[in-house]
């Protein structure tokens, strides 16, 4: 199976309204909700392309009881969440029916217990042997070390299971130490590790810290890979227009079950880009849309980048 | 007891933010959860001051275990909601701590089923020969007759059990043929039901569609009261300033207990007016200040009105 992990789960709840405005009254015309968090959402893109996933992290309180009920209608998916006494975050995407935009409430994730942390990762060491890769997603909840990622990619390495990290700020600067086999940050994350704003140089210096291979995600440019194998730039066929909700969790999620299929990475990288397109069409936030998956797939252009590193 | 009942219950959420701005992504910096629905902040007032209160009204869903969790934790309330199958509704309030000012967002209650109406309304008869007066409170949520609260005064005032009504629009309208002892509309119910801007006026004409007393509520000005013994305005001493949320619940949870306690219609108003004062000055929103209480008790001026009906 392939093991996501999500140390900061989240119940994503989606209101729309007409139209938000500030000081004012709003009837909500439709409520959905839905596990969420970085590694659930890549765990559920992984369970509708086929995989067996298990999900781990944290859950605790009402929330997160509510969160580990859905993970059940999953199929495919098997939640090994360990329990917290805090209470499970939820996110609440507020939709403006007129513009389309998005209002974001993201609440804060409950503090970890150290004997909650201990506990993680005793769950962590026992599931890994039964893993074929692993993704460490998301940001860190208060009371969680800093350099958690690090320990989690060095443990996996150690049990030879590939691991791919997609965090951002100081988990990541602190995460990339623990060499994980794959990083994939978008242009923002890259800027803010590296210092630098320009794609193929900001990717060379996170691979020098310490990644086997970086996939920087460049929005609608697509990604630019940068692997042991050799140097790609992946770019779907035609600029996209919807909600970019999730296109970085499918990407992810094309990348490992491309990884655990043992495909070569030009077609993992035109899975990764196909899914996350397929993602950015779909008319419900952060699912993807099968049938343009279908009809991108023979379509993303991979082209090699001369070796510049 | 004083049984209270609220056919839309909801669980109020509060998050903070540093200021709302649509289209953007917010962290949420500090969350807060209680029981809400008119009657049941009626009932936490009631109970706040010593009164033993039984809350009635419908629940379901993991959001209704959330309220019935909490209320168990209200000293003096007895909880007598009837389970439905539909899930309770959240209310979100997103205050500004830069302006203050707060965003809501309500979402829709559950369907209630003709089989769920009918639970009730036999709780409701159970309830009626222990209760010392009822409170009609809140919207109707979709399924419930819009004649719901015409049906449950009538069947109170032939129980012998003094009924006070707090609803608004088609609700309102038909509930006043019920002939509610008490009709507790703000000035904008007044006017919706009415047609008359002018308070007065439109208590008057309120009074003759059906209510045996009318207290209107008129914001900062106080209230205006139509009743069998006479007529009074009751005003607190100084213009507030504050949070008005759940003021109008405090100003009915006033009237309950002074009409269980049989004080004076004056008293009565001078309470309720008190209680409603001390919720806009009370930090939280829909507590009461029991200090400002203390002191605006003695300090509200009630004036006997020429009676004009």
């Amino acid at each position: 199976m392939i093991l996501t992990v999500t140390l900061n789960t989240a119940l994503d709840i989606t209101h729309r309204v007409p139209s938000l405005r500030p000081h004012a009254s709003h009837r909500v015309s439709d409520v959905t909700e839905r596990p969420g968090g970085k590694g659930v959402n890549v765990a559920r893109v992984l369970a509708a392309l086929g995989h067996e996933v298990t999900v781990t992290g944290f859950a605790g309180g009402t929330t997160g009881q509510v969160l580990r009920d859905r993970l059940t209608e999953v199929p495919g998916l098997t939640d090994a969440l360990v329990p917290v006494s805090g209470t499970t975050r939820r996110t609440i995407a507020v939709v403006d029916e007129r513009s389309g935009g998005t209002t974001q409430l993201n609440e804060p994730g409950p503090t970890i217990t150290p004997a909650e942390w201990s506990a993680f990762q005793e769950a962590y060491d026992d599931l890994l042997p039964s893993a074929s890769a692993v993704a460490l997603c998301g940001s860190l909840p208060p009371g969680v070390p800093i350099g958690a990622y690090a320990g989690l990619a060095r443990t996996a390495r150690a049990a030879g299971v590939p691991v791919l990290l997609d965090t951002s700020g100081a988990a990541l600067r602190r995460g990339v130490a623990g060499r994980p086999d794959i990083l994939k940050p978008n242009a923002e994350e890259l800027a803010e590790l590296t210092g630098s704003h320009e794609p193929l140089r900001a990717t060379q210096d996170a691979r020098r810290r310490g990644a086997g291979t970086v996939v920087a995600s460049l929005g609608p440019q697509g990604v630019l890979a940068l692997t042991p194998e050799g140097h790609w730039r992946a770019a779907p066929p035609a600029p996209l227009h919807g909600n970019p909700t999730g296109a970085g969790d499918s990407l992810v999620a094309g990348l490992l079950s491309g990884l655990v299929e043992h495909l070569p990475w030009p077609d993992r990288l035109a899975r990764a880009v196909a899914l996350s397109a397929a993602t950015v069409l779909s008319p419900a936030a952060g699912e993807f849309d099968r049938a343009a998956y279908g009809d991108l797939l023979g379509r993303v252009a991979v082209t090699a980048e001369a070796n510049a590193a």
